[in-house]
């Protein structure tokens, strides 16, 4: 695609677009159902922190509910309407709206678009080393301090 | 302000706008022009990143040129129309465009609003300790680790 830009500056419509997951599941997999991601952070040569920019079709999720012990996440929605999923309970999300979830806080929490309309927004995690993700909901654990994450049951044992 | 969400949620609209600036110099402060500043990432607790959300009116600008040593950058535009300053001269940023400066690229920039309207984006940084900025248009030289800065000339005299 053409564009009018050149590093250090970039239009999003030019980063490729992926859809796929590596949950070692596929019930798993297709729990996010039609969920995409533009990694413009990679795109722009950033190594700290990883910046995406996410797209939820109606049904879609972000993630299975996780929380990670050294990395802190941040998300802005852009386009749409996001429920926010955590332990406790629901919040709903409008454009212009943004969330965190700081490193090592027990609360799991994902973002589900239960409404007829695509949600869009910008997810923003750091790289620091040694970062674990935990997911509540399932039998499931990730070395994740970057992709792509290596996944194990919660005894310790790998998919 | 009574807010329709609860943390880990957020609305931008409930936190403060800062609009000073720490810079030793007061010709260097009023050429920042009419900037404000949200410090989000620091309302929900994050401490690996900071994100900001921040408003330049006509005329105003982000920061002098400069770059990091350690630290990555990012900003993503909302709102408004930005010219991007590097070395190799002026792009313009419109809403839904981003830029990235890698940590240790040597290419001093800002954002200037020309425009007759206000601009909004999102602006975030790391916080990877020993960060060092310089600023290669002007005397100046900062301990960047994290806010507030500490301010040297390039002699290495602090201000």
């Amino acid at each position: 695609m053409k564009t009018r830009l050149s590093l250090p500056a970039l239009d999003p419509a030019t980063v490729t677009s992926k859809t796929t997951s590596t949950y070692p599941r596929e019930e798993w997999r297709d729990e996010l159902g039609r969920r995409s991601k533009q990694a413009l952070g990679d795109a722009l040569g950033l190594q700290n922190f990883g910046v995406n920019l996410a797209r939820l079709e109606p049904g879609a999720a972000s993630a299975l509910r996780h929380w990670h012990t050294r990395q802190d996440e941040f998300v802005y929605v852009l386009e749409g309407e996001l429920t926010l999923v955590t332990e406790a309970g629901e919040q709903i999300l409008l454009a212009g709206d943004c969330a965190g979830f700081p490193a090592g806080r027990e609360d799991g929490h994902r973002l589900i678009n239960r409404s007829d309309a695509p949600a869009v927004y910008l997810e923003v995690g750091d790289r620091l080393p040694g970062d674990r993700a935990h997911y509540p909901d399932v039998d499931l654990e990730a070395r994740a301090d970057r992709s792509p994450y290596r996944y194990f049951h919660t005894d310790g044992s790998a998919y």
